[in-house]
Parts: C-alpha cells; sequence; structure tokens
C-alpha cells in the first residue's frame, strides 16, 4: 500500500457524500428503561440495521468507490472472517469489480455463504499454518488486486466515521460516546467527527476485557501486540492496533475501557428483550462500559454505538442461555 | 360500558394528538432482501419498537386519558394475560390512576412481574374454573373501577389506528397493507386511517390459521365463535371478533388470511437474522400473508405492520430450534 497520509474530518464528510443512497443512514434509538437505570438520556446509533448487519459497508463502500479504472477492472482482495469481508463482497459488487476474499478453513459456513451470495470469490486458508496477510499479498502480486485491510487504511477509516457524524447531526453535541474497539477503525473515524462536532465530548473507546492491547497501547504510548484473545466479542479479537488507526486514537480519545464477556451477555439481553434488538457481542461493548460508569454519567447526554448485528441465531440462544 | 358509536378517521386523529410526546412515534424500516425476494417495496411498520414492546400502548392510553376526573379516582380495571395488560398498567401510572389487571394463574412470571413493575395491581384467578370477564365486572361494581377491554372498545380502535396513519404519512399511498388481526382493535383502526389516506390500497387482516374465525366471520357476515385456538401466535388466541370490531372490518377489509405456524417461524427468522430485529409470532402474520400474494404484490407498494415484540427469550429460542 502506498502511503497515505492521516485522514481528517474532511475526509469523512467526503466518505458520506459518498456513501449517501448506498449506505442506510441507520436509526438513532432511545430508550427510557435505559435512561432511568443511568440517570441519563442515552442516544444508540444502530449500526446493526446497517446494510449486511454492520458498520464496515461504510469503509469498505468508500475505499473501493476511490478505485481507479484500472484498479476496478483488476479488482479487490480483503481477508477476514467476519463483517469486512461481507462489506468488501458486497461494496464491489455495488461498484462492478471482482472480489477475492480470504477467509480461514473454519469460518462460519454462513459467513462464507453470506460472502459467496453477495458475489465475493472466497479462497480458503488454514488458520494454523498458512499466513493470511501473506496469501492476500501474494494474490494482489500475482493478479494486481488492490489489498484493502479491514481497519488500518485512511479510506477504511474515515467512512466508519460518518456513523457517528450522522449520530451528532442527528442530537447534536453530548457529553459521553462509547464506541466498541477492534483495531480502531471504527474508533479513529468516529473521533475525527467527535472533534470536529462536539469537541467536547469524553470520547471512550472500548474493548473485551479479555484483549486489552488497545487500552494497553494506548496508556504506554506504543502499540502494543497480544495474541488472539479469547473472548465472545468476535469482531474484537484483534490482536493490536493499526499504525493509522493508533495515530488518531492516541490524539483525540479520552480513554479506552474494558468489558468482560459475562456483562456483555448483559447488554445482549437488555438489547434483545427491551429493545426487541439484535446485537452480536462486540456491539455490546459500548454500553456494557457506560453502565461501568453510571455514577459520572448521571444528568448527561450519553451516545452509544451499535457496531453490528451479526450473530448466527443458535450462538444467540446459546450466550443468553449461559 | 355506555353505548359508544363506531369510530371515525376524526377519532384516529385526536388520538394521535393524544398520544403525542408519550407513545413512540416507530420507526419504518426496509429491506432489500425482501424486496428482492418479492419483487415490491416492502415497508415494515415496526411496533415491536413502541413503548412496552406492542401497538397495545396506543390504544390504552388514548382511552385512559378520557376518563373524567372520576373515574381516574377510582380506576381502571382489565383482564389480560398478553400485552393489554401491560399497556393500560403503563398508560394508568403515566396518567396518574390505580389500576388492577385480572390475569389467569398461568401467566408468565415475566409478564405478571412487568405488569406489576409499571405499577399494577394484580388480581390472580384461575382460568379453568373462573371467568374473568365476570371477574373484571365485579370488580368495577364494587370498587367503582372503569373497565376498559382488550379491542372492543370505539377508544382503544382509534387509539390503534394512529400507527397506521403514522406509517401513511411517512411513505405515501400504498398498494397493499397486511396487518395481524386477533380480535381486530388494530385491524380496525388500521382501516380507518387506510381509508383516509390510501383509499384504494388493499387491506388484509391476517389470523393464524388454526383460529380462522375472523376469516369466516367475514366470509359469511356474522360474528363466529371458536375454541381458544392452538397456535404460537399468542396475541391473537382471541374466540371472536368484537361487535365495534367487526362492524369497522366487514366495511372496510378487503379480506381475511391465515398463516401457519410453521410460516411465522420462517418469518420470525427472518426478521431477526437479515433485519436484526425481534418481532413475536403474531408479530409475523403480516409478512407471513404478503409472502402467500408474491405474485399479485409484484411491482406494488406494500405496508406490512408488525403488532410488536414481547417474546420470552427462552421462548424465542425454542421456537427457532424447532
Amino acid at each position: 500500500m502506498e502511503d497515505l497520509s492521516l485522514p481528517t474530518y474532511a475526509d469523512v464528510v467526503a466518505a458520506s457524500e459518498r456513501i449517501a443512497g448506498h449506505a442506510h443512514r441507520t436509526p438513532v434509538m432511545t430508550s427510557r428503561t435505559i435512561n432511568a437505570e443511568l440517570g441519563a438520556e442515552v442516544y444508540f446509533k444502530c449500526e446493526n440495521l446497517q446494510r449486511m448487519g454492520a458498520f464496515k459497508f461504510r469503509g469498505a463502500y468508500n475505499a473501493l468507490s476511490q478505485f481507479s479504472a484500472e484498479q476496478k477492472q483488476r479488482g479487490v482482495v480483503a481477508f477476514s472472517s467476519g463483517n469486512h469481508a461481507q462489506a468488501i463482497a458486497l461494496a464491489a459488487r455495488l461498484l462492478g469489480m471482482p472480489a477475492t476474499i480470504v477467509m480461514p478453513h473454519d469460518a462460519p459456513a454462513a459467513k462464507v455463504a453470506a460472502t459467496r451470495g453477495y458475489g465475493g470469490n472466497v479462497v480458503i486458508y488454514d488458520r494454523y499454518t498458512e499466513d493470511r496477510e501473506q496469501i492476500g499479498r501474494d494474490l494482489a502480486a500475482k493478479h494486481g488486486y488492490t489489498l484493502i485491510p479491514p481497519y488500518d487504511h485512511p479510506h477504511v477509516m474515515a467512512g466508519q466515521g460518518t456513523a457517528a457524524k450522522e449520530l451528532f447531526e442527528e442530537v447534536g453535541e453530548l457529553d459521553a460516546f462509547f464506541v466498541p474497539l477492534g483495531g480502531g477503525g471504527l474508533l479513529s473515524g468516529s473521533a475525527l467527527a467527535t472533534r470536529a462536532l462536539s469537541p467536547r465530548c469524553k470520547l471512550y473507546g472500548v474493548e473485551p476485557a479479555a484483549g486489552n492491547d488497545g487500552q494497553q497501547s494506548f496508556r504506554t504510548g506504543s502499540i502494543v501486540h497480544i495474541d488472539t484473545p479469547k473472548t465472545i466479542a468476535d469482531g474484537a479479537q484483534t490482536q493490536h492496533l493499526g499504525n493509522y488507526t493508533f495515530a488518531v486514537i492516541r490524539r483525540e480519545v479520552d480513554d479506552i475501557l474494558t468489558a468482560s464477556d459475562a456483562e456483555l451477555v448483559e447488554v445482549m439481553r437488555f438489547f434483545a428483550s427491551r429493545m426487541k434488538l439484535l446485537v452480536e457481542p462486540t456491539g455490546c461493548l459500548g454500553l456494557a462500559a457506560a453502565r461501568q460508569l453510571r455514577e459520572q454519567l448521571a444528568g448527561r447526554r450519553v451516545g452509544v454505538l451499535i457496531s453490528g448485528g451479526n450473530v448466527d441465531l443458535p450462538r444467540f440462544s446459546e450466550l443468553l442461555a449461559g
């Protein structure tokens, strides 16, 4: 990948124009139950209701729509077992270009099927013996594909920031804003929108307690690498932040918090039983952290980003049965 | 109950003013997947996202807000094992009046707890040996409570019609509109709004195949009584339409259709997996019927009313595991 400069809020604005009419402008929901529990006004930005069920479509579409004619003709390659795969496959189909997705041999059949359903050419690799980044780079070199990584790319980051932009435009400034953190694409993009539209808002990234590399990185000032964490938040099982994402996060974010799997299950149950929303564990990180800060949030206006809703129904039932 | 005249669209308009700021103006959602499946434009009015999880709050609040000062002081009584109980209890609390709810001894503990949580005084009766309507009337006579039935009341019907009014105001006229049918409160109210705002729209009531008393009544021209039907659509297990609701339905509705429990489960799975919405079986009736009319609906603009989302999570899991 050529060196690109760090994205700015102007890039988020440009992204929102590119994705208009292609991505959903997702609803902002409220719950009197949670407002009473926290003594606050809470606004949920529902990216579980985004196309293909997660915010990832925003960044993928923003990145692919900036391809040159030659890049489009050759196509895109991505590696992902999750929402990024489907996002790239769908965006590529809409933009009329071929997409190759490198997925692990043990990826859920439903996700492989969904990616193929969007027209993606799926290449399976062995998670234990092969390196997906190397496979992606080899395919790119051999066929002239453009590699779009899941988070560490300025165009992806700018696209992800459009969800927060929509939230602030709809509800005005906030006192605190909680955003799930995996590799940092969503958090860094959200940070650009937050600093432009609600500069005094406290911005929190939230990651699984089992894998707090982001918190360690934020507090020590350099990117910490960890083993793949064991957590139900499969959208946030990243081993490290990216260079681009960390540069924005360390500059703009107020703190990184963590939530346990047990807290995520409780939030998942709350969303389903009280708000009638299906939310994947990673999408529950924001509210789980807000609940921890109950005393500080009393009387405040609070934003919570629900990042996605892609959890298989049998898995959903199993998690709630606990 | 004194004799009241049949409600008109003017009553729906007045109801929408009474409930403004108390009931949610629920979102209208769309799904590219279902649009592709039906070859139509489908608009879902999401009353599963209404307060207490179902449209019932609209009618309850509209009815209770018209009580005289003396009626308010004495309070309301209602009998229901389901959403009407919670709707009356919540509306009564908001309007500052006492509420007594007569519930069967085998009502789900969660529903009894929710009704008490809204401040309702719950009276338990034995479903097999006692008559809930008689208990309700006795309590009303003894304490001066006003009895509000779950559907057969003009103020309840007018309140329920506000959901359809909001839908047409938001998306304009439609070619066809599918509404769940139990006792007919929602369907009759929806009919008033439909004939005023989209007069040429085909309006369909949809009830469980196991209990098609509404269809029989509509086709024979007089109210048919049946035994409590065995169906997963617990919000539509009524034994007969009401006098008020049938008078409107026979005049304004185009047809009554039915859906099997198996069709409802498939729709419930679709809502959860593709639209990330939790919908109770009764709320799935509309889409189940629309799927049956696929050929007629091609190229049309179609409304589907999702009536509620109050299904216990273990029950939800069990139904989907099927």
